[in-house]
């Protein structure tokens, strides 16, 4: 997966360091302590440590990454402030994240997201969007800030892609909605105003095929991630942080939860859902319908919900029939 | 839930009096009668009675606001005549409903549809819409006659907005369609020609989010609405006359039929849908591709389909595993 | 159902005859046959045989359509060329298919399709499109190249139409996707650059309304068919060569999957899943999250998953109820 540039597609609102924290956050502090001061240049998921970045977590991880990069955590636990050396604990670590992610960056869940188009052809493209002159772009779409669309790509109508890198010879089929904001928010403070910042990004391999009025949603730090070759039929809803292989078959109707990971060739029926943060193997066959709720080793055929072998749900099925008799 | 100016959004095409009623409908008049006769002003559901309306029904209803305001009744029960002192009787409601709105007003879902609109930044905005200028509309957005957008809402790209109300703070994502027409018609007499007008609102309390490629059906005659700080996932569609209390949550592709009342603080999976015409009460938690069919109690958990408590139906999975050895 | 000219909207790139054929796939050639050289003026499906036309098929089949117009078979079965006059026989059937479309025809999967479009408005036109006088297009529509309009029909905002023939009095709602490519590759050879090239249409009889955020993919080789009067509601996916009759009722989110013939009177619930190639009778009625399987007989009423009986279902659930206690 190719990495990216945050602040390409969100600006920086201003030049804060790490001891401009506890101002930002006021009444949240509990504690901060700090061996180095930084200029923050990321932010970092737990998979993803980035230099000069700030880190939320709600518990302790020995990481070795931790030390040999200038990190500064944000916490809720207290007693995590004996094992960091840069680090503020907060009261509330969702509205933290909030606070401070809504001061450091633009977005656009914010009413002062910031772009420029230039109308091109029937659609607005982004002046800090980068497409190859060999791509096609239909009408009535929005190719926003920060955009990098390869070679020999098709985007037809009225498609929207936001914070997205795209691969060569992607197809984007009509009306599908790119890099839209992930449903990212903590279930006890519910509103558009507490929506946890969604800073990530969409990445599309070479050669995918997304079909009509899909939403792929941006990761809510690193990315959202489809392989190359993939085929995703229409009206698939796929949700930040998941990471599908190469080779995967979606079809029409399928949704998948935030963070789950699809191994290689996977290959998937028509409205399956499945369960958030769970991950499946490589060349995985998914029966139409399915509501896939936990881990798929690899090589597995499954269907039925909960999924299971798909021949223990055939014989379900057929001992349900018996009974009936 | 805010109350709103029919003819903001369907403009009358004449004026007419309950007197002309015979004559609009001419050979569906199976016998009529008054007391009085007034200008036709509104049309009143049997929940909510306005003035100076018409209301339709199919069977006789006990409600005193019938006497207290100008009504009068079309229905196709004949015994009705003889107890409410305003009324036409009619060979086929349905049919005489379409006949009188259609002359009445103007709709989407007839030809001769009337708005204008000014171009704006990239955008439709009709001239009788009226946006607070602190909220931010995207590229390829159309607002129509009628919708009133607060202060600091955010309507990205591609969404379309009609008949509906929209409060503070809300936020509407990509390709979403908002307050178009619902899937209201008699089962026996199909076709586009058929369709019975739907001529109510969407109201949208503040805070609301709502995801990409949502849709959401406008009332029948009162208003489909969403209550304070709500999250709405993509994909999901709420049919005419939904009313959704406030601080729901809603997972992506689920469905909401028609009529269904969702209390305070509900939970709802991805993929759920839901009979129409149902109740849900307050806290409710319904899991990821649940079938609803009936109504739920206050505080309840449910799953499966159709959807009971979620520890009878974690039972049943298990007792169906333990059949299979 | 109508027929169309398929150059009307896949414009051909050149003139080629079959004596072209080893030509233009090279290597793919095994061997090749021809008592007669003609031009090549169309593609056929195995269910419809038009003249001076390529056919692509796997397996011998009886069909004196075969000899009675000029037909130049491709087929990847050896034992095929004793038994027809014109034939190509080729080592991968789809890899041909896809050679042989791509030279022939212009078509949206590839980077060089060609449309030339007026703006009126606020929504794109194409110059090859015909649209009648007393029709309704929104904003922001797409309209490509050969689609035809009937009479009186309201085109919401932001719809796409290509490749289709819409009757009269058909209502299309906001952010439709009609015309949109199938979902149509080899399952062993997957990526954009390697999906079969669709170059069939969508036909939309008389009367038919069609709701928000549907997709309608257009037929492979022939046409996906919606019958008179039919109602669609939002978030319907029906994929390519998908055959619909008259007066069809389908609730929201259902996907009917590639072609799937549905007979008459058809009375389908929300969120209902069809598998691909299955033939549903006239008069049926299939209640809401069915997963339909096998074909279904004139004047059933089925539901559950797999789809059975609605009172088998019934009786199913009373008794994993009864289980319970």
């Amino acid at each position: 997966m190719r990495d990216f540039i945050r602040s390409n597609f969100f600006p920086f609102k201003a030049t804060y360091k790490t001891s401009d924290i506890s101002n930002l956050l006021k009444s949240q502090v509990v504690s901060s302590s700090s061996i180095n001061n930084f200029e923050i240049m990321d932010i970092s998921s737990l998979s993803i440590i980035r230099n000069n970045s700030l880190v939320f977590f709600e518990k302790k991880i020995d990481d070795k990454n931790f030390s040999s990069k200038n990190v500064h955590i944000v916490s809720d636990i207290i007693d995590n402030k004996n094992f960091y050396e840069n680090i503020t604990i907060v009261k509330n670590l969702s509205d933290s994240y909030n606070k401070l992610l809504n001061e450091i960056y633009f977005h656009d869940d914010h009413i002062d997201m910031q772009d420029e188009f230039d109308f091109v052809d029937g659609s607005y493209l982004s002046k800090f969007a980068k497409i190859h002159s060999t791509s096609f772009i239909g009408k009535n779409c929005v190719i926003s800030r920060g955009v990098e669309i390869g070679k020999n790509c098709i985007i037809k109508d009225n498609v929207t892609i936001k914070n997205s890198l795209i691969g060569e010879d992607v197809i984007i089929c009509e009306n599908s909605s790119i890099g839209t904001t992930g449903f990212g928010f903590n279930l006890n403070r519910r509103g558009s105003l507490y929506l946890n910042p969604q800073i990530g990004t969409v990445i599309i391999d070479d050669g995918v095929h997304i079909g009509s009025c899909c939403t792929i949603d941006r990761g809510k730090i690193d990315s959202t991630y489809i392989g190359k070759n993939s085929m995703i039929d229409n009206m698939v809803h796929i949700a930040h942080n998941v990471v599908i292989g190469n080779n995967a078959c979606i079809a029409a109707q399928t949704g998948i939860s935030g963070s789950v990971k699809i191994g290689d060739n996977a290959t998937i029926g028509g409205q399956v859902g499945f369960a958030g943060h769970i991950t499946i193997g490589e060349n995985v066959v998914i029966a139409a319908k399915s509501g896939v709720t936990k881990n798929v080793k690899d090589n597995s055929v499954v269907a039925g919900f909960p999924a299971t072998d798909i021949r223990e749900w055939k014989k379900k099925i057929i001992r349900q029939r018996k009974n009936g008799h």
